[in-house]
């Protein structure tokens, strides 16, 4: 496969998720925030391309890769961080899919690609936590406004593998490095049984409720708290009971509508989505 | 310039168009027809990448590109005819963008490419028609379900830009070819003179709107008559009159439902957008 056609795959991916609607409590097509708009994340996606196509011919530099990708997305739209969370997966997923022509070649590649990672591949990361302008910390220690904290990256000799062992108990996307993307295949295969029956469309709205529904969401976690956190996937859990799928649509709407008033939204989940439809895209899947 | 950033512009060009809304009787992010779907626009856009950054190195064959577009697309949806109309806007735009900096060199080269297309360049052309399932003639006298036209295009010589000539004073895309892209270069203008005010979404329905006031759409003509584009043109004259700002995108959104349940679609109209799109693009636009 094509460098190109790899690229091709993670962009309609991104388009593809932000796109789905209603995905309760997120930016869709049909819901913007204030700053941050469905236009800013299709500028994203397009101004990224560059950087996905060094991803894929690439064997090393997960790191830099990421950061290049959040500066990239930035010169090309003025909404601040879009897909950050995205990259952290789709990057190390682009450079596996260069190394390989199937789904099982993928599992095994990108394994290797995220431990491969350096001491510097942590340092550039974290760098683009900055430039990404994400507030929170991406390891519980080290604290982003302390200029310091690459230098205990340095001395503690940690790779970005081991930033995300580290994270992984409480981050959902750093899990996903730690447990060879579980839930990413998981995620793709769930769009791909649905995608005949139900269209793009609500195949992805209906896989992103499924992984709400049994995953608390990281981006929640952090904005909220835990119980934030449950009582969504709780509430997913209830809606997904629903046997007639219209009144089912219906009850995702009505979720949604809540969810974005109160300003509520499963960032974390989004990004499984894009990883997920990478994946699907990459095996083949089209509509 | 590169040729990876021309791309870009022509493809986030291609999506702020399908995205923006409502465009009254066309496809867009509210909106779906029956086969063809605002999702299989995305994959379209997607899928073409590497045909933009083709035409963006070469200096000749844009009847060849225009094709090879139709044919890329077509792999990476099953919505059909998605953006030939626009391919053939774009495919001469962007080859003139590599040509050349700023937007008075691309007045310059676009014009020097379309005269230098050859009689292959026609031939080429006249088999994306069929590629794209296209059901109109191209030119008046030339049978498309006739393979003997592509004989009598070779014996009487003609190039491409000979055939956009024939085609020029019934088709405005056509003639675009013919006068240096004089209403892409107005759809630029006034995308940006709009953008500050209204944000991207409105400044291209208001563009759009404009335009469809000013100028009878091809699409229209050649689905309904004449008489069918003049009175939509004069409609969207009339509404663009409404003094208040929500009252008129109320009028706009009214005018869209009837438009949509009619089956009138102003595809020709749309295609200028992308164009007018590009060129702002091009011209350094953010949002």
């Amino acid at each position: 496969m094509t460098t190109s056609h790899i690229s091709r795959c993670a962009q309609l991916a991104m388009l593809l998720e932000v796109s789905a609607t209603p995905k309760p409590g997120n930016i869709d097509r049909d819901h913007n925030y204030a700053d941050t708009r469905f236009e800013h994340f299709l500028a994203s996606a397009v101004g990224v391309f560059p950087i996905l196509e060094k991803a894929a011919r690439s064997d090393s530099g997960a790191g830099s890769l990421i950061r290049e990708a959040v500066l990239e997305s930035s010169k090309w739209q003025k909404g601040g961080n879009t897909h950050f969370g995205a990259f952290i997966l789709l990057i190390p997923l682009v450079m596996a899919a260069g190394r390989c022509d199937d789904i099982e070649g993928l599992k095994v590649q990108v394994k290797k690609v995220v431990r491969r990672t350096t001491v510097n591949d942590a340092v550039e990361f974290y760098r683009a936590f900055s430039d990404a302008g994400v507030k929170v910390k991406p390891v519980k220690d080290l604290d982003l406004t302390d200029a310091a904290s690459t230098e205990k990256i340095r001395a503690q000799g940690l790779t970005l593998f081991n930033m995300m062992e580290i994270s992984a108990g409480y981050d959902m996307i750093a899990e996903e490095w730690t447990n060879g993307f579980q839930k990413t295949f998981e995620c793709a295969a769930s769009i791909q049984n649905k995608i005949k029956k139900h269209g793009i469309n609500d195949a992805v709205v209906l896989t992103f409720m499924e992984l709400l529904s049994k995953y608390k969401d990281t981006f929640i976690q952090t904005k909220f708290d835990y119980a934030k956190a449950d009582e969504v996937s709780i509430r997913a859990k209830n809606i997904l009971k629903t046997d007639d799928m219209d009144d089912k649509m219906h009850n995702i709407h009505s979720f949604d509508d809540e969810l974005i008033k109160n300003g509520v939204n499963p960032g974390s989940t989004a990004d499984l989505i894009i990883s997920g439809l990478f994946v699907s895209l990459f095996e083949g899947m089209r509509f």
